[in-house]
């Protein structure tokens, strides 16, 4: 039996490839690893079946056998280490690899998140165009730094690791805020992410889900 | 020649062990191994001889021999991967406990570090009250749903693992908020981890830093 996952019935994002099911998708896909989806709206994922899978009532989670998972970062982390191919095999650059890892949901997700998340919820209050310059240099700051590292690589540290996988997801949800334009190397760097076939393979099989969905 | 750590020079946190350091001195505290300590100023912290081994200008880092690590999660889980006492050996329970190290940095930290944010840097803004209720609400969900998860246990998932440290590291942040009294079981949790004696000494070392910094 292939691993299952979990994805939104009804994705938020419209099928853009933002949900955190994508790096998960894109990981198996790179590895060569089918893999079931089960699906389930807002009300299930806060229902005890789900919980029991996901303490934070969220997706995507992971079963394979006896092993449930949750956390999208420890997901491609359980995959990267048990299928070639998303992380090198010298000691030393596979501990890189899973710092970038780390640093993607660690250090760059928060304040995108954040600035999302006042776009989303906050553009109606009297606030909002006072903070947004505010929330808007915290993620120039990282983007600036980010750059900076990648010096005009194709990737972060050597080949195309689970390190760039999910700093690509990360970045790709700055894209409706500008932001990402500012930096034209980081843009490329995401764009060299999504033209991997595995990225096309796991993006359209999450819209295809979102596309099923909206017909219905 | 043991590992070398960076540290602040001169902690913002007063020595409270809430800098991300703490992580990685109570990691190392757990399984026996010394280390190094390199303090360094916020001036220093972006300088390119700090900057080329954290990209972010941040503390900690982690270096052993040729290995430059950054990330305080990605050093605690290679601290774990090399030493025994901090994961467990059966592959699966493995697995679960490095998903919590991601669920207290990626799920967690960031609306803890959000809250604390606008407590330091926009107490004085219009806008700081009104905000205030949501930034502790969204916290207080995520209380909500690891008390439940918790549900009496002495740790998340069996014995003590990196799982429990990093995630006791990123409750402790929440110590001026006054929402960790809200979830008596979640302050036991948290004070379970902070009478072990490997975090004592680790909280001890970070202390006699800011100390000797204040008397100079």
């Amino acid at each position: 039996m292939p691993p299952t996952i979990t994805a939104f019935e009804n994705s938020p994002d419209r099928g853009r490839g933002q949900a955190r099911d994508m790096r998960v998708r894109w990981a198996l896909e790179e590895v060569g690893q089918p893999y079931d989806v089960r699906l389930v709206s807002f009300k299930q994922m806060k229902e005890p079946a789900h919980l029991a899978r996901h303490p934070f009532g969220q997706i995507p989670t992971y079963e394979d056998g006896d092993l449930a998972l949750f956390e999208s970062g420890a997901i491609v982390l359980h995959i990267a280490e048990h299928h070639p191919g998303l992380l090198p095999d010298e000691p030393n650059a596979r501990s890189r690899a899973i710092a970038w890892m780390f640093a993607a949901l660690n250090t760059l997700e928060p304040p995108i998140v954040e600035l999302g998340m006042a776009m989303l919820f906050e553009r109606d209050k009297s606030w909002y165009e006072a903070r947004l310059p505010m929330l808007q240099d915290r993620v120039r700051v990282r983007l600036g730094e980010l750059s900076l590292r990648l010096g005009g690589a194709d990737w972060l540290d050597g080949a195309f690791s689970a390190g760039d996988l999910v700093m690509v997801t990360v970045l790709r949800r700055l894209n409706t805020s500008g932001l990402l334009e500012e930096y034209p190397d980081i843009a490329a760097y995401v764009a060299r992410g999504e033209a991997r076939p595995a990225f096309r393979r796991a993006f359209d099989a999450q819209l295809a889900v979102f596309t099923a969905a909206s017909r219905s």
